[in-house]
Order: C-alpha cells, then structure tokens, then sequence
C-alpha cells in the first residue's frame, strides 16, 4: 500500500525513506516539504542514491499531494502538524506524528483521549489498537520510559533523576553554532536542562506507569557522535533488590526489538546504530539503594523514523516487525 | 539455501552475518571461528541481539562443520584460507575468501589463472562466470580501482598516485597502539606507505586495466572514524579532458551500486556508510593536466562482506543486488 | 628546583611533562618507568618532539633514581606507589601520588590521617599546608564534588546520584577491547556501576562536606573523544531555591581555576580541554525540588597532571597557579 | 609591548588571544572585532576564562582603536585586509595578515615585492628581516611545502600531486551544512577540487623554490576531527634515493619547529596538536619511483596564529620561539 511523508528533508523524513526501502508491503509514493520541492530525494540525501525512493521528486507540502496514501508520517514541527493532521486523518490516511504536537494529550498519558494514541508499543500496546492517529514518542522518552518502566512498582516513583546522553543528529539539520563541526567534535556538555521540552513528556509517561504525577528531573547531554543516544536513570528502590531483574526480564521477554542485557552489562549506542533495537541494561546500588538503569536506542530509528513504521505496522494490522530490525550497525 | 563462514569472530564475518538477515535465498546455517567457539554469535557481537542469528553457536574451523553449506565465506587471515579453500572446494561449495591469499593469483590479474577469480564485478564481471572461488577484494583496491578504471584509456599508466583514507574497522579486530581509541580520535596519520600489502593488489588491477604493469604509488591513511573509507588518486591525462567525464558516466551507467556523482561533487564516505555503494567523483585539473578522481565506499561492505555477497549472488546465479542496497546510513 | 616522575610512559606522566615545559621554577630532571627504560621521553611520547624534557632518557622506577628531587611525582598504580612513596619521602621529597593508593586516607577525608591531604585545593586547602605526601584525586571525584561541593548545605545528603561521561584517555594507555577505536568511535555507554573504584571517593569527599557518610550513586560512561570529563548531579533541595547560586558563586570566587558560568549556561568539555580549569553551572529543578549541577574538566588535567602541579605548588610555597593556566584549547 | 588583534572573534583570532597568554614580550591590549563588538573575549570564546584577556572587551574593527600597538594581527577576511594595512603599517605597527591578500604577491613568491614578507620563516627565512607586512602562509600551503622543500632539487617539479587532510577548524567559525556535526562526524571527503583558493598558493611556493611555475594538483579532504592538518605529497624522483632523507635531515636540523621523523615512521596530527611543531616523514617508493612526502601540524597553530606570532617574533627582533612550544597536546 501506498505511503506518504510530509517533511521529507529533514533527517527523521529522510531515515524513514531508507527503512521503507526494505518494507515488504509499504511503498512510499510521496514526500513532501517546504522547503526542497522539485528536488528529487536523492539530490537531498545523497546516501539513497541507488534506492528506489531516490528519483522521487519532493512535492509541496499539502495533503491534497498525500490523498490515497493510506498512511502519512508527518516529520513536521509541531505546528504543521496541528494543521496538516486532521486533513489528512479526514481523507482517511493513518498519520503517524514526529512531534509533539499531539504526546501530551495522547493516551495512555490524558484522561481525556485527543483520539492520538502515544506510540511506544512496548509500553502502551493496548492502546494502538483502532487509534488513527499516532503521536510518535520523543527520542529521550523513548529511552528514558524503556529503561524505567518494568521497576514502576518497585521504585519511589518521585525519586527519578534521568541523564540523557545524545548524538547530534537528535538536534535536526539546521544550523547552530554548538552543532558546529568544530564545537561538537570532543565535546560533551549539558543543554536544556532543567526544563528541556521533553521532561514532560517523560514525567507523564512515567506518571501513567505509576499511577500519579511525579516529577522528573531529566538533563540531556550532547555527545560527540552522529547517532545513538543513551538514557540512565536512578531511581530510589522501595521493593525488593532481587525483584528488580525478574521484573525487567518479565517485561521485556518476548519483545522483538528490545534486549535485556546480562547483569553487569550496560548498554552501547554504537551496538543499536541503524537498527530498531533497544538495549536495556539495570543494576540496584545497594549501598545507595538505589536502581540503576540505562537504555540505549538509535535515536532516529527507535527514538523516531523505526519506531513511526512499528506504529503504522501495528496500526495497519501488519505483523509489528515488518520491515523492521532491530540488528545494528557495529562497528 | 545454506551458506556459511569461517571466522566469524571478525568484523568482516560479523558484516556479513548481518547482512544475511536479509539476504532473499541464503541461509546462515554455520558460523565457525577460532576463537570465541561455543559461544553464541549474538555473544560475540551483541549488535546481533534480535536477528536470527544471535543464537547461533559458533564452531571450530573446521571445514567439516561447513558440509553441506552452498557458499562459505571465508574471513579468516591469508594462510588459514589457503589451508581451508581446498577441502570445502572439494566438498563441493563456493568459497568467497576475504583474504588475500588468492587475488594476486586470480584471474583476470595473471596470465595463469588459478581457479579463483578476483571479485570486483564492476571490472571484471565476465570472469566471475563459472568460478568456484572468489578472491574478494581487498577494501582500498576496490575504492582505488573503482576510481581510476574508467580513465584507463585515457592517462599515463604509470602516473598514477592513490591516496587512500580509512576508518579503523579496516585494520580488523585485533589490538593495537595505534587503534587505542585515545590515539585514534581526532588523528589523521599515513602508515605503511610506500609498501602497503595492498600496493601490489592495486597495480595488478588497474595493469589489467591498462595492459601493462605500471607501478602505483599509494599512500593509506587512517582517519578518525570507524566506517568509510576514501580512495583520491590522480594521473597525468593523455585523453581530451572532453572525455573524461562521458567515459565514468559509461563505465558506470547501469551499475546498481556505483554511482558517478555530478561534476563538482565529491564522494562522502558517510553517504555510503552501512550500503554496498560507491560514489565515484572525477574532474580534470586543466592546469596540470591531470584526471583527478575520488571513491567513497563503506569498506566492511562494498569493501569486504557486500561485496564478497554481491559476488556469492553472481556466482550462485541470483541477481547480484540480491539482500544488498546501496543505501547508506546517514547521517 | 629539580623534579621527577615515576610512571613516566602513561598518559599522566606524560602530561606532566608537557605541562612542566612552562613551570617557571620546576626542572624535570628525572622520568622513570617500569616499562620503556632507556628510551627517551620524545620516543615514547611524540608529542614532546623539540621540547627540552624529549632527550630524557627513561630510567628504572627505583626511588634512589630520584635522589635530590624536590617533589616527585607518582604516576604509578596502586601498589606501586604504596611501595614507592614511604623511601622518597625519607629522601626527603615531596610526593604527589596519581593513584587511588592515600585517597581514603587522606585528611580531610579520614578522622585520622595517614598523613597524607586529599589534594583537591578549592575544597580542602588548608589540609595541604604542611604535607609532604598529596593524594591526588580521582578525575570523576575532582568533577563531582566540584559540582557538588557549594550545595553541600543545601540540599539532602544521602540524596545525591551523579553520572559522570569521560573521554577514553580516563582509562589509560592500555589496550582493551572497549578501548578499540573501531568500537569507541560513535558509542556511549555506561560501565562499572553501580560499584566504580571511584564511587567510595566521591562518597568520602562529599560526607567530608556534608558531616556524615551518605551514600553516592555514580554511574560512570565513556563518550566518542579522548579527553575531557563532566559530571552531572542531581540532589534534592532542602534548602531555599534562591541561595542556590549565591552559594556557588561565593564558593568559587577568587579560584582561578574555577569558573562559575552564567544561569542558563552548562559547562562544556571542548571549553577546558588542555587547561586546569573547571567550569561549573548550576541550575533549581523547580518543579522536581533539585538542584542540577555540571562541572567539566580536562581529565588528563584538572584531573590528574595538572591538579598534581597546583598541589605542589602549594606544598613547595609556590603560587598555586605556577605554570599553569585555566585557558583550553578550543575548538 | 602591545600588540593588538583584528577580527578576535573567529578561530585563528581566539587562537592568537591564547598563545599571547604566555608570550614573554607581547601584551595582547586590543581585540577588535566587526561583530561581537562591546562583548568581552572570554564570552566569545569560553575557553578563555581565567586568562588575562578573557575581561578585554572587543572594540570595531576601526585602525584608529590599535593606535600605540606595536604589532597588529588581522584575522580578517582578504578585502578587510587590504582595507586595514595600509592605515596600520603608516601609524607605525608591524601588520601580520591571516588571509591571503598580500600572498601571491609577497617576496618571495613575486619578482616585484609588494612590500610584504611571506611568513614562513623556515624555507624563506632571510626575507622576513627588514619586513614590516607580514602575509601568513595558509594552512595547506605551510604544511604542503613543509613536506616538499628539501626535495626541491631532487623531483620533478611538475610531477607534484599533493593530498591535504583537515580537520574543521580550517574553514572557520562561520555555519555551513557540511560543517554540521552530524554531517561531519564520521565523514571523510575531497571537497574544492582541482581549484581550491590554495592551489595557486602551493604553486607560487614550490615555485620559488624550484626556480619555474610548475603546476601543483591539490585535492583537500575534510576529515571528522576538529583540528589538525596532513599534507601527503608525491613526486617523480630524479635524483638519487639515498640523498632524499639526507636533504630533509639537512633541511631542518636546527629548526625548533620542524621534526623529521625516523624512517618508517609518518607524522600523525595528534602529536602536533595545539603546538607549533610540524612533524616530517619522507620514503622513497623505489618501484615507482616516486617521493612520498608528508607534514603534520596543527592547522591554527603552525597553519595560522602560531606562525604568525613567530613571524612577529622575528619581525620585533626577538627570538622566533619566544612564547612558543612544539609540543603538542596528546592524547
């Protein structure tokens, strides 16, 4: 079936077209932008020269450019897509969201359903099913959720501190002077922090595991990379130190993209780069007694594009793997 | 069918490993190493964790375990490949060896082949047509070759100088000094130049080319990354520089995985990270009377495990994109 | 007066001897080594190359090498230092020890001193006067409480979690698979929590501040470069919101060493790479009642070589800052 | 005596303000700057904080604000140059110029001097006496003819083809997509070929040391590090193999900044970092014929701010090290 982007220029638009390269049933018709248009794809990201997708000519952005695709993955700011979502849900496409535009209203996460469902399956399957329009999880709450989730019942739930450590392509393609070149290479340093624009969104996911509304403290990092992005939280434990690897190996077991690493091990970025995998690694510090817990993902598969397609997938009634692996790139 | 590899411990058989999982026909049935035996292959490369072949256990090299395989490939040092080649020749396989134990010696790079045949389907396509063993070549002879062999006609054979580029994976597994990664990052050094063990692999190539045995200077340097490679090689032009241009664009016109950039681009080695592609660029330096000519390649994949499939697919008679895109990762 | 160094062929030793070019009253008169012996100091350390300590000749690591030196410096492990220390300082020498050999020991840090001072100046400066042994601190400790040590009154004790993100010189000269650049490049993660060797360190420094022994929990994690370091904690606020930043900019100021950086500003690596300086920012948590707080260092500096300088410095009744300068090397 | 900076606000600007902190006879008094005017030094460059000019305030970019300096640096773009010398060298100040607007034109590249020395005192020392106008070399052209002199009379002069390698500081502060980090990191590629602006440069340098016009073919790269620079260049050998390491010992025996390594041995830009060293290696590939010729140094040091203070050094009658060191920052 035919499928559609709108804000193909950028990078989370332009890894989607590479991982729709390899899908067995989505044939990506259309990819449209503001800026680009008449552009083919392959003039704008040369790495998908050879591919089929790299002929295709970006079109303006407007839905009546998307009609009959039957599903549209808005690589959008959060205005557009405020405004492109409902015309397109309206000629009857499943949307898929990058943005915020519609997580903090999205359920599991509000009371009252905006009628998004907030796409981290793993967390929140249940209710994927029969939603239409699916807001895609932030890169860090994706880590950040995943390495906390199975300790929701065994940890003070207002006792989290998250420390997020990212590459440079989770800050977009546009130009800034800390994404220079020559500022980026060798330097790790905070940003954003203490009220980055995605502490909400990791304090209502982690208020929708726990039952209440406890704050999170949350401070991202820039690392020297491209790609990857890890997340390690602490937080106080309250349930027992042996049930804490019985609880993460329960919640993990049997999911496709998301590995349990053996105790003492801790999760890499460059094992995940390029898949759609999530490596999750967790200790208890008994003397602090405290949970350790750290998760590494690919913050434009898992953390974005690779996680849209395992929504649109489930959405669609497609097994969720389709197209999908979690295998990485290593070196 | 069923294929397997000798030396799967490696990152040359841990590409390949990976890039089975979504090879259409072969199966990886049996991964055997020297070390590491009896543990699993997802253990020894946890960027595996997920894929069908994280189980695997691994086996002694022993070409027994390999009976019944349809391919085996062979990522194993020189003398061991020479050792091994034999007997699973014998047992009736196709052998694809990574190492150069066989590509001096392989056909169409001496008057006297000896059964194996030199792996670089673009030049030498024909002679891959009833081989049983494939010398694949080495990482900088396919960038530099893939660089220079449309200008063949048209330059000075003996002119010639290579300056080759390299991320660290090229330089294996194994520890050393100058791989520590306090060393590496942010170093750019040549090493091994005048006498790399890949020099004569290059001027036996591009002496095929040519038909002579011109002698080629090349210069490899390690650059601080740890994918990509970059092959620059200038020569004096003998040609009109008119045809300098329509001649890559002929060598290169329907070749799935090399793709001839536009005039005044030049190959970015991460536009080819993780896919089979190589971008070639080329231009005339009017006021030295050169051809100056650049090929960016991932060099674990069309350097190594892509292209020693891409072969593996011509000599099984599949089509030879078969489980291989050009596609790169980026950014 | 003249100076040595035992240890000479690591990464600390012989940053060192690069900072001691510039020392307007110390003369390295003396490198020894276990390993290298006979070699000259440019040999093993390139870098050196045209400066005055590069024709050193590297002797054995025997204390009587070192007769006549005012201070020595030991870049040796543990063990060796605990050897090594007790006949320099009966020769009469002042000793500077890299290792973890005195930390715990060490006044402030211990009710009863071994007689020797922790070495960390900003925090503990009156301890060094008189001391003729200095444990120098740890590269996380020197970050993390540096970070922590203003809010020491303000905030709860036992409530402390600090990640902390180091390049790979940290680790050593050594050779280890996690230290292979091909792996390194392009990764972050975690490693040694939740019982890193430094974590007892940073615990005992921060009860020394707080006049208890609350537990730390540090969670360590290697970042894609060579050198640089930054620690970022969290702690919950006990006290007033609004003192928080008086705090910190009363405790630094008038530290030439220590830049307190503006509200909304987190220090960054690339900034103190090269020099003894460390950049703190600091930043309330309102809506989770913490206090954020961020110190980046130059490991191999500020923490290690540079910091063993200002120490004697001090002992030896010297400026404090004496061949030594904040400034880093930037971009 | 005073000395002041235009243009303080980019890479090579920050560079010189850093050097200057420890120059014994220069007092950096007056940083001018188009933009940024009114901010101080250390804002615009954070790594300064602590040094002596972090609290200068940047004054406009007027001649009249360096009135009283006895040398004035222009960091300035080629036609802000050639505005601002002529005012600065008739109020009596020695001008030393980072771009290339007196290049071509300076002894001894020109039969017809403009008045301005080109300042790369160890090939073209005996011109800087008397000079008052300084042009600085260009990063690629110091460390390409760094590598090429001592061959001079031993290659063919036209037979020149040189391969540069820099990291991204050489292309300035200012933002450009392929100097996006995540573009960069990772990524090796030639970029302005056959005609970058230092092209003619090399040329005019060889030239003058051949004694003709002979054309260079230069092909530069980028590679993923912020600083540091390798030049590897070939020629034709038509002298005699064993004189070529002879004159490259000769050449630079008694140069403090020029380092011939060992046979075997080839410069890496690591141990050159942050000094004024440049480092030399030199082979013969005796198959080809050819020289193999390559430089290290650090492209905002020796390849721009530490070359010009040690051009001002000789121009002010000092020593030509004086606030200098080789030595680089490793690892």
């Amino acid at each position: 079936m035919d499928v559609g982007i709108i804000g193909g220029s950028g990078y989370g638009g332009g890894e989607l077209a590479r991982l729709l390269e390899h899908h067995p049933s989505f044939k990506l018709r259309t990819v449209a932008a503001r800026t680009h248009a008449g552009q083919t794809l392959g003039a704008v990201f040369p790495n998908l020269a050879g591919s089929p997708s790299a002929g295709l000519q970006l079109v303006p952005a407007d839905p009546a450019e998307l009609d009959g695709c039957a599903v549209v993955f808005l690589a959008t700011p959060r205005d557009a897509s405020r405004e492109l979502a409902p015309a397109l849900l309206g000629a009857g496409a499943v949307v898929v969201d990058f943005s915020d535009a519609f997580r903090l209203d999205a359920a599991p996460l509000a009371a009252a359903s905006a009628g998004a469902a907030y796409g981290l399956p793993e967390l929140y399957r249940a209710h994927l099913a029969g939603a239409r329009l699916v807001a895609n999880p932030g890169c860090y709450p994706t880590a950040a959720l995943l390495a906390l989730a199975p300790a929701a019942r065994l940890v003070e739930p207002a006792s989290v501190s998250v420390v997020g450590m990212s590459g440079s392509s989770g800050a977009g393609r546009g130009l800034r002077d800390d994404l220079h070149a020559s500022h980026a290479f060798g330097n790790v340093a905070a940003y954003g922090a203490p009220t980055h624009r995605h502490t909400p969104e990791i304090a209502a996911g982690w208020g929708a595991l726990t039952g209440g509304a406890p704050p999170v403290t949350f401070t991202p990092h820039l690392v020297p990379m491209a790609r990857g992005l890890v997340c390690t939280a602490t937080a106080t434990l309250t349930g027992s130190a042996a049930a804490v690897r019985a609880a993460y190996a329960e919640a993990y077991a049997g999911e496709p993209f998301v590995t349990l690493l053996p105790a003492g091990a801790w999760p890499a970025s460059t094992h995940v780069a390029g898949g759609n995998g999530a490596h999750v690694g967790v200790a208890v510090d008994e003397a602090a007694g405290r949970v350790v817990a750290s998760c590494a993902i690919d913050n434009l598969v898992k953390g974005a594009a690779g996680q849209a397609l395992q929504c649109a997938n489930a959405l669609l009634g497609l097994d969720e793997t389709a197209g999908l692996s979690a295998t990485g790139l290593y070196p």
